[in-house]
């Protein structure tokens, strides 16, 4: 039998990827589901369906709403969480990293930067903290500039324009073998579920 | 020690409130949680948000995920999904009932006009419709027309911008007795244990 396979798709200005992010590996573990995770720019999927800013910011009740809604989910999970001041944070820079790290690295990573992020209200877009987030993740903190090639970022245009194509229009998403989309931290059991057995 | 006390805010148009609604009872009496049904619409609280029809008209790509999310949900609760033809659909009539009738019938009323709506795919705009969900509830058919008076139509009226103070911003919500609200069906189950223990 062929281990199912799961791709995580993820967005570091994304809170509701944070504790997704923080779950994942321990839940796929144990239902023995193998995880691509896969960074993506939400910029032009919500450009796409007219939204020219974060909902956090067009919603401004909503908004308030999901800050109260993380925070009891990350009290629940026992994961630090502080918002940071600027918010929604410009997460291109790591993005980008995140496109150039390949394997289990990028998985290490990626917590880095949302440890730092979420569990310790730090701004993304800041080279220093990128180079923080490699280190915590043991990669070469030279990558906050090596990362920044035509090549990368022309990968991860194209890793948004798949994630579009598969239906993806928010994150984190969850997509199953067979195409099956799941959208939200939320939704990643019935995604783990649905990767395993076809159904819920 | 008293019992406690969430508030259920529901909307007749909205498709998760339908398996909220079917969940609620059983889960609660389970917790020892005691349940106030409140009807609510919708369309004033959006208009206050700037949209000016339903989210699932406004983003195609998110409407069509939401459709699948909950006939993925339905199907896993053995409950039957079938999305009626014209949707989201007019609630005004059945919410004016659901606030005409008291206690415990309006937690039956309620659960037939859902039953009608997403498990048949009726109309529930169509005053044959409401009538058979009075009927089904063991109300009486009558009620139809005798819900249409301005003290009900006042009622609904107040009950809506209640929510909307409480900061219930879409359906269903929850409101534990401290004021904390939760949005959604998924997360029933914290608003049930925040009920029970003031934290998740």
């Amino acid at each position: 039998m062929t281990t199912p396979v799961i791709t995580f798709w993820f967005e570091f200005a994304s809170t509701y990827s944070y504790p997704a992010a923080m779950r994942m590996g321990a839940l796929a573990k144990a239902k023995g589901v193998s995880v691509e995770w896969r960074p993506l720019l939400l910029g032009p999927i919500f450009a796409a369906q007219g939204w020219k800013d974060s909902p956090f910011n067009l919603y401004p009740i909503k908004g308030r709403y999901m800050v109260r809604d993380l925070e009891r989910i990350c009290a629940s999970l026992d994961l630090p969480f502080a918002l940071p001041d600027r918010f929604p944070q410009n997460s291109l820079l790591c993005a980008r990293i995140a496109a150039a790290v390949e394997g289990p690295l990028r998985e290490r990573f990626a917590q880095a930067v949302y440890q730092l992020q979420f569990g310790e209200g730090r701004d993304i877009s800041d080279p220093l903290t990128a180079a923080e987030a490699l280190r915590r993740a043991g990669l070469d903190a030279a990558l906050v500039e090596k990362a920044q090639t035509d090549a990368v970022k022309q990968k991860l245009r194209a890793s948004t324009e798949e994630a579009q194509a598969a239906g993806v229009f928010g994150a984190p998403s969850f997509v199953a073998g067979d195409g099956e989309i799941f959208w939200g931290n939320d939704r990643l059991e019935h995604a783990l579920e649905w990767a395993l057995k076809g159904h819920l």
